[in-house]
């Protein structure tokens, strides 16, 4: 079993690094980072730089699928190289998954079109305008199909896929391994509770990079 | 104010990209991913090449300082080259801080003596074998040094440091941009209350990787 990671530039760390940390732990499987075109891919700030080995074309028919995030996420919306791969891909994917705004990068392919979807919850509007039906949850899944929320949902997202590929005992044992027993500084992770000024904070940070 | 994340062959990419993922957003900081030797460092499973430009040497006074942890830490607790830089980089840094097995790393260094700190839960005697007063937290601040569990504790650690360097205002904002409201799909990631079976099939794949 094959899991891609697509990178491209500017995407976020822990929206790939996240699930990758469970993903890669299931038996049997290889997992790729794959890029429009090999070589280093720098992440959103540019602090990190991952050697990507794989072409799109050097990956035509992964397993799993799985696109994550970034503030330039548009950049990806219109990239034919790119949405005509997800598009193939898609096609022989048995799960085909995403983090935080790659979702909307899954929508602009036509692959999320009346599906329950999720995004960062400041992309949620968007991912209805282009046509998924938005779910306010940590993680969704849709037949194939799972999204989760933003940035840190991918580790949610990616136990409890491991659980539907290689059980919930895997699974488990990989979130021991994780010692995934999260205990947040703050109560700011949701914009539903957290703090007025936060979210508003938050909001300005979110429309001067993406709009 | 300088960040220096220490990457080495074998790291785990969560316990550096955890914590990355909020300190790099503190204002006025630049993150630096440091090895032994620039050039591609490979995580554990060997899937993820990061390109390091910075060498220790390049990196000799700054002001926060990271180690991820690795099954493989001990060739680090042995390698004097690593050694030599934790101490000298501890002597001016404003924080010393790890992940995981980092902490055996810095306690081998030296640097975490009479101190209180955390590690991975398997870790948790070794750490005391290694002079450190081992404390089971998610993690733990003594003084300047600031140490995380397993993995995955390192966002937690990141966004309590950034607080205290940054301020509750910003890591609050943060965590909200990170959506991190975790919701993990099992409640198996802590050996105290996971499963029996769970917690021995992770003794068994630890011991396998560690001894």
């Amino acid at each position: 079993m094959q899991i891609a990671i697509l990178l491209y530039e500017g995407f976020t760390a822990l929206d790939a690094i996240g699930p990758y940390e469970s993903l890669s732990h299931i038996p049997g499987t290889s997992t790729v980072f794959v890029a429009e075109r090999p070589g280093p891919v720098g992440n959103d700030n540019g602090h990190l730089r991952v050697r990507v080995e794989a072409a799109l074309d050097d990956v035509p028919r992964p397993d799993v699928l799985l696109v994550p995030g970034s503030g330039r996420y548009a950049e990806q919306q219109t990239n034919p190289a790119v949405l005509d791969w997800l598009r193939s891909a898609d096609r022989t994917s048995a799960w085909t998954a995403s983090v935080c705004t790659g979702s909307l990068i899954l929508a602009a392919a036509g692959l999320l079109t009346g599906r329950r979807a999720t995004t960062h919850w400041y992309g949620l509007a968007e991912l209805g305008d282009l046509g998924a039906l938005p779910t306010d949850a940590r993680y969704v899944f849709d037949g194939k199909y799972v999204t989760a929320a933003g940035v840190s949902a991918g580790i949610d997202m990616g136990l409890a896929l491991s659980g539907r590929i290689a059980g919930a005992t895997h699974a488990q044992t990989v979130q021991l391994l994780m010692q995934y027993e999260p205990r947040p500084p703050y109560a700011a992770g949701d914009p539903a509770t957290a703090p007025a000024g936060i979210v508003a904070a938050a909001r300005r940070t979110l429309a001067a990079v993406i709009g």
